[in-house]
């Protein structure tokens, strides 16, 4: 006879490629984020968040010709509609401008900070939720508005403590289309002719930091073996397209205004090329009179964003302090937030185009950023811990706890199992509290309580002397009424000395 | 021939019951989230954010209500396996518990707040995506824990202003179990007997707010049935069973005092309800000793809590003043928090008993009564707009949204087509700015702006006669120089005018 089966118990996982945000890790990055916002908010940005879930149709993620979605969201199927977290903040930005475009003032002016979902192969960091914290602004076709984001990231960097790392560099789309027009790989008057090269062409440019140039040159030919064999189909350019190609790339000089001359070189006759390089040295006219000069903003024709929605201005901040990579080599920190022009985003519900432009700063990049500088903000301490040494007292602890936050100061009871001391100082050792409070029946009796400095405590364990344990030691006795001003005392004791 | 069909547009709207949150609403929402979060924080707990993605294996069968099958989850297949979107923070949180319990501290006490999703027919208000604000503490068996949060939700509503008008109602599931055994329907020594009958009780005594006692009485026995001609099983109780049980919803007295001592002569002979009886005393006497007297924590046993899955003390925060019904009656504004004790969610994982207990509170009721109530904050006037009466001197204007920004003066430059300067001021009208900037050539000539007071001047627009207008313009001159002293002088008349 067959035994009944044990409940089957489900498994305590996140599903793969997800995970979870504790603490002191959290709390950072709500810091964080609540000071890149109180910067957007000065700059007049309005925040928004709008649902995690949209329809698929607005997302614009079915594939081409089928009514299947795009492997890269999660979709499921929801009375017949299909429906999808969504894959970043701006396809929302633009179904939203869209759906209240009577209603919101224009240019409309938003922030957003959230989770976003990939449905990717995750990776070591990679995850399938992150945040993003976004600034656009929807309905301004000046390029001052382009030039306003790449200060405020700058601003947003000085605020962060990160002012002297950040480095902006921005380029723009016209000049690309103008030089792909000088390599005859886009025709003004054909503009669907030569698509495919000029996709390719992108994406090769877009890999010049980890291909080199080298490589970047095959992507522009024949095409590319990589290390593992695999070979990459090139935009099968001639020497000479390729030339032109890698010239704008390479066009970057020491002040805005050369890169400029150089840029309006390579365009030659292109009406749209010398639009782009108009507008490049709009922004950074602007902005040199704002005194963001070319030491926190440049030039620079190497950036061109992957993303095949813009249609102007493209810009990515970097941090340029050196790091240590995963095989000790040192290299610089690297990109940290991009964004650029996108005219015809609100345009795929309205049929009207719409000049939009905006940031997205990547959250989880910027944090590692942050701790690798030092500037996450000091651990917080745990709370003081009260102990338990008679259940029956309990409401004597709970006033303690009470007395202790009424003066600003966080504080608990334990309220685990108080048979075993041993167990309330490790859970005070492993909350990171600074100060344990015990009162027995004997100090109950004589009006009195311990305090004990768990952080002197924890450094007289690992180093004094039995002599500066007597000087200095980690435990004292004082009357009831003195509790808050004893461990008020002490923390301020903690927190000159760095122990906190 | 057939014409070429026209690209189709996807539809700008949310899926259905999903919403967007805008400007202000969205920063009452932030600013009451960080309110609370100090409170729980201050308390000791730590923040922990789960994924918003579980297996629906990890989700397991808790959903809210009995009433209802898994069908409650947004959910769908991912390479084989089942994934949803999670419907609460309780049953993560028992997840993160197992999954982390070799490295959390015990007792684990966490707060959370974030949205969960659930997928139920949406009506007015009610949305498939919600906030929802909760602090647990896993691995406490003492009910001082309980006690703790209830005294912790009275000190969240005194910091939200809302002290006066918040009381905390706590009950005992215990008791309740010592008088489903007085009425015949537990049976201690089968405890699976009659398990129907007491659900339907649970759920009964759940709606005496809505159904009254009468109604109640019919779900006790027969069933009932209700305005439309639907018909509700009933327990089936005898009228004798029944009066035990409305006695006990019932039994709520003066003092807590004699409300225990009536609840100990109803609950009889039986064990677990002598137990939970004694809790509630427990729980009575931490809190008094606290000050949290019965003016603002009673205990009362028509309090149940619809969910299956408490074992011991149940609590229920609900705000007392009074607001108009959507028909214009007066009634008190009612529950905004709720919790108790579960012993068996960490259980489902690991097969540990782990005793737990928390509340959530329902953000946007909570919400909403701040408003009723004034608290929600003063709406923020929105930037201070600089507008663009010549393209060409942009990086001027530029210059004086930097300045003020530097003087943390929220405003920004006018982005749009500046052409038409009507509707630079009807821009500045639609975000409530409160004051808009001018300098044209002939000022830029003079060295002075013109500073518009837009509230002063929407008020005299509406009001003042042409002396008043005379003697309090709503627009000024000044110097370049002085700009930022002058809006900080006007910003600070509009706040002590309440205008702002």
């Amino acid at each position: 006879m067959a035994k009944p089966k044990a409940p089957r118990r489900p498994r305590a996982e996140t599903p793969k490629g997800f995970r979870d945000y504790f603490g002191a890790e959290l709390r950072a990055r709500q810091r964080m984020l609540a000071q890149i916002g109180e910067v957007y908010h000065a700059y007049g940005f309005e925040p928004l968040e709008t649902s995690a879930v949209e329809t698929l149709d607005a997302l614009g993620k079915y594939l081409p010709d089928v009514d299947r979605p795009n492997a890269g969201v999660f979709a499921w199927q929801e009375e017949g509609d299909w429906l999808a977290l969504r894959y970043d903040l701006t396809a929302p930005l633009a179904r939203v401008a869209a759906q209240y475009r009577n209603d919101l003032p224009s240019p409309y002016r938003r922030f957003a900070m959230g989770p976003v979902w990939r449905n990717e192969k995750p990776g070591p960091g990679r995850f399938r939720q992150f945040y993003q914290c976004d600034a656009d602004t929807v309905g301004a076709a000046s390029v001052a508005a382009d030039a306003e984001i790449c200060a405020m990231l700058v601003d947003v960097f000085a605020v962060l403590g990160l002012g002297d790392a950040c480095l902006v560099r921005v380029n723009n789309r016209k000049v690309l289309n103008g030089v792909m027009e000088a390599a005859g790989i886009l025709d003004p008057t054909d503009p669907d002719r030569f698509a495919e090269e000029r996709g390719i062409v992108l994406r090769a440019i877009d890999k010049l930091d980890r291909l080199g140039e080298d490589g970047v040159r095959a992507l522009l030919g024949a095409g590319r073996k990589d290390e593992s064999g695999d070979f990459t189909k090139g935009a099968g350019l001639g020497q000479a397209q390729a030339d032109i190609v890698l010239a704008f790339t390479n066009a970057r000089r020491d002040s805005g205004a050369a890169t400029a001359a150089a840029l309006r070189d390579l365009v030659k006759g292109s009406k749209i090329g010398l639009e782009g390089v108009d507008e490049l040295e709009e922004i950074a006219s602007l902005l040199d009179a704002q005194g963001y000069g070319p030491e926190r903003i440049v030039i620079d024709p190497s950036v061109v964003r992957g993303l095949g929605y813009y249609t102007g201005p493209v810009y990515e901040a970097e941090l340029t302090f050196e790091i240590l990579d995963e095989k000790g080599r040192k290299r610089q920190f690297g990109s940290v937030a991009g964004g650029g022009r996108y005219d015809d985003l609100v345009k795929r519900f309205t049929g009207q185009a719409v000049p939009a432009t905006g940031v997205s700063i990547g959250v989880d990049r910027l944090l590692a950023a942050l701790a690798a500088k030092g500037q996450a903000g000091a651990a917080e301490p745990g709370p003081v811990v009260v102990t338990v040494m008679d259940r029956a007292r309990m409401a004597d602890y709970f006033a303690m706890v009470g007395e202790l936050r009424n003066n600003g100061i966080r504080a608990e009871a334990y309220l685990g199992n108080p048979k075993n001391f041993g167990n309330q100082l490790k859970y005070a050792d492993k909350r990171g509290s600074p100060i344990a409070i015990i009162e027995g029946a004997d100090e109950a009796a004589r009006g009195v309580v311990q305090i004990k400095d768990l952080l002197l405590g924890a450094q007289i364990a690992e180093q004094a002397s039995h002599e500066e344990w007597k000087a200095q030691p980690a435990q004292r006795e004082v009357k009831r009424a003195d509790l808050v001003a004893a461990v008020r005392e002490i923390l301020a004791v903690q927190k000159a000395g760095g122990q906190g």
